[in-house]
């Protein structure tokens, strides 16, 4: 046996590559100085010029045939079968990308994310437009070298989560609205709760200190992590030992910045739960976005949003912010954090709202890339579905169309995975308590271990070494998104708040 | 013509892998979480390799002979006849070092300076004295490659200072000691100035913000830098737009981090004053360490060890500490900040004492690459070498063999570009008043534009284009160091403020 060993060295070394790039990405939107954005580019174009390079050399299907040969009889839940699939699947995807594409994706989506940012904070979608056209064509022409296909997202879809199509995704999706229309309409039509206690002036490194309490009781481990600032909260992992998060900090909103940590920590502690094995492999990583998004959610909602998780941080939250909580208790937090109203910002939605928001975007990407609608109408349609998915219309782009920074990345087909994950996270829940029985005495007692030992041998520990389906299966015992646990959860959780 | 233009892609390229490793390497030294440092030795030592393998590729000399015809009716001064000059160079040394020697190192430099960073704060030698033991046989290995040598630290020097042998720098070095060690003797005889008040607490912030005010000043822009804290400041450059700079900070030595910021202020504004057009090749560095080294201690002392300097900027460092600077003046500081006295740390030493310590480790260095001296008997040999050249014995190894960054590193035949470019900011500074004029009204009016202006267009602009020997004809219009300029200046200086 030698083709596997080499396999092994040559991919540890393209994952160091990816690491790199990450840490490059990281730093563009956290430290980088502003003047730097053109190189920066550059270089991650470079990276990932390199990166495909390597992955598509002449050659490196024989090798990949050779050690797939080698390692035949191992089990087939085995670390080598399970890399052999994945990178078999991964060239099969690359060698049909030319390296003129990959270079000009990098570049161009590196290039966009600056122009995305300065068209967000002054609104000025114009300033974006011409930038999405092209990440928009260069989304076309990467999903055409996978014809034939029966929806142009598919191949889109499919790199986010595996096997994903459009087909799959809208019954799934129009199901899911069905009901979740009537629910919020019942919640709208109940008496609101006050949540302008939370609208006081929360000094941002109270807040910082809180939420870095909160990820260590979580069981984040702030010497193979950090939490850094940034425009657009989001996890960077460079190897199995550093998964940094960051947050967005604003004195009038301290649950937006716990919230956001939190559902950051969820996806950081899934990266660090990987079994360090799989380290320097392109296993270490989620099954999917899916699964890492089950795993935000989970933390972000049916931990960080539950009454048992205040009834254990309130204390603290109070005894850090004293003078804004003097007169809240437990309770009114509770109720504040869980108020359900149509609003503009995704990240910071209600969890009856928030699928709302990521339908509308999906709506708007098939529509984009099948060319039925052009970027120059682009704002409209937004802001005409914004109206039609959450009965409000955003009075400025910032708020509607440039709020997020997916497509400024070239990122098209991967908001659907947030749905996924929230449906995932309920039904992973639901596993969880059936096994471990009722988390509430746990929460209320600050101890995550349970829960956190449970989702680490269940599923973080695999990484990406099984195929989101037989992932499901392993964790869950079963091999379809049960959008019903999800419902059943908001039902339950929703109309004992509203009281209806 | 098209060798040249596919040869400027491929080192484009290269570059950016080289900017991607070096961000990796702030990072290490910046923000790093403690538990990330094998993976991040990993991820230098692949980058490492990746860089040697293209620069080294079949193909690659005959595509540079091809190029090279292409551009042999450019001028000699040209950029591209200047790029293949330093490109056949960089692929006669490369070419020598086979790609397992370049893991090797990488890989046990990232490591070895997670075991110094250690054993300096522990002052425990043991933890890092493997550590050396394996880089100076790696040093030697590589040296080997460059045999035949008159002295084993030739074919090091030379990487830093080109053309640079131990046969030229120990005369060099023999006769400044005989100069500087009667001047030292002159001054150790006189009376002492106060520079108590420079002890008291200084508030962190505070001279973070005044460093930063004086950077401004100087010309530094915070668009395409930053300053963050470390261990060892340092100056790290990702392209020709973002050129970053690291202090570090103690509340008794408020002028340690303003020398420290204004040192690397001085390396960073060398880079940023390099012409664009030669970023993303070799070319866009300093001409040399010793060139590098010249900028950088020029702005630290003959700028802001100056006493028009302090007329300038006292007001404003008062101002932000008033209460330890009650009762200082200007005189105060200029004299406190030029108090001459034998100290253990090289990079907090006066500008007379400064060379010997270079000198020590220079001869350390010899001894330790030649193999005279045992790793093992290093720290004694430390201690008796300090009490030689300047009268004093640290009381522990991290105030002695363990200070410095360098060899943890690997960087041998490094620090004698310091002393290098002591004497060479002397020489520049002497010419640029040549031409200029006095610079004293200038400076104490905050005016630096005039010497960056002579700076950059007589040095900066031209990056490495040319070798040491021509950038010097160029800047100053000789082609050797004369160390009499420095030694003139030190007489002049510190004879009117010990009065002798």
């Amino acid at each position: 046996m030698n083709a596997f060993p080499a396999l092994l060295a040559e991919i540890a070394l393209i994952q160091d590559l990816r690491s790199a790039a990450a840490l490059l990405d990281w730093d563009h939107q956290t430290y980088m100085p502003r003047n730097a954005a053109e190189d920066r580019a550059s270089q991650l174009a470079s990276l990932a010029s390199v990166i495909h390079e390597r992955e598509t050399a002449p050659g490196y299907a024989k090798h990949l045939e050779a050690a797939e040969k080698e390692v035949a009889d191992f089990p087939p839940d085995s670390l080598e079968r399970c890399l052999v699939r994945v990178l078999k699947r991964n060239f099969e995807k690359e060698s049909r990308v030319p390296a003129s594409l990959v270079r000009e994706l990098a570049e161009t989506s590196a290039n966009a994310h600056h122009a995305w940012a300065e068209a967000r904070e002054t609104s000025d979608f114009s300033l974006f437009a011409p930038f999405l056209e092209r990440l928009l064509d260069l989304a076309r022409r990467y999903a055409a070298l996978f014809a034939p296909y029966r929806n142009i997202c598919d191949p889109l879809l499919d790199n986010y989560e595996e096997g994903l199509t459009a087909q799959h995704l809208d019954p799934l999706f129009s199901g899911l609205q069905e009901k979740l229309v009537p629910l919020l309409r019942k919640i709208a039509a109940s008496p609101q709760p006050d949540d302008s206690f939370l609208r006081e002036n929360f000094d941002p490194a109270g807040q910082l200190r809180f939420s870095a309490e909160v990820l260590a009781r979580m069981g984040y481990d702030f010497t193979r992590g950090r939490q850094d600032l940034s425009v657009h909260p989001f996890t960077a992992s460079f190897g199995l030992n550093d998964v940094r998060i960051t947050t967005r900090v604003q004195p009038d909103a301290p649950l937006s910045s716990l919230l956001s940590s939190v559902h950051e920590g969820g996806h950081a502690l899934y990266e660090l739960g990987i079994d360090k094995k799989l380290n320097r492999t392109p296993l270490a990583n989620g099954a999917s976005l899916g699964f890492h998004e089950s795993q935000s959610r989970l933390w972000e909602n049916l931990v960080a949003r539950s009454l048992p998780f205040w009834e254990c941080f309130f204390p603290r939250f109070r005894e850090i912010f004293p003078g804004p909580l003097a007169d809240a208790d437990t309770a009114a937090v509770y109720r504040a954090i869980n108020k359900v109203t149509p609003s503009l910002i995704r990240t910071e939605a209600d969890e009856v709202t928030y699928n709302l928001h990521v339908m509308l975007r999906y709506e708007m990407e098939k529509e984009l890339l099948n060319g039925t609608l052009s970027v120059k109408d682009a704002p409209d349609a937004w802001n005409r579905k914004s109206m039609e998915y959450l009965g409000i219309e955003p009075g400025k782009d910032s708020l509607g169309i440039l709020q997020d920074i997916h497509w400024s990345m070239g990122s098209f087909g991967y908001f659907p995975t947030y749905a996924l994950g929230t449906l995932l996270s309920a039904q992973i829940w639901q596993t969880a308590e059936k096994e471990l029985g009722p988390l509430d005495a746990d929460l209320r007692a600050g101890n995550f271990a349970p829960l956190l030992d449970f989702l680490r041998s269940r599923l973080h520990v695999h990484g990406a070494m099984f195929t989101p389906q037989e992932t499901l299966r392993r964790v869950c015992g079963v091999t379809e998104i049960d959008p019903a646990c999800f419902l059943g959860y908001l039902e339950k959780k929703y109309s004992a708040l509203y009281g209806f």
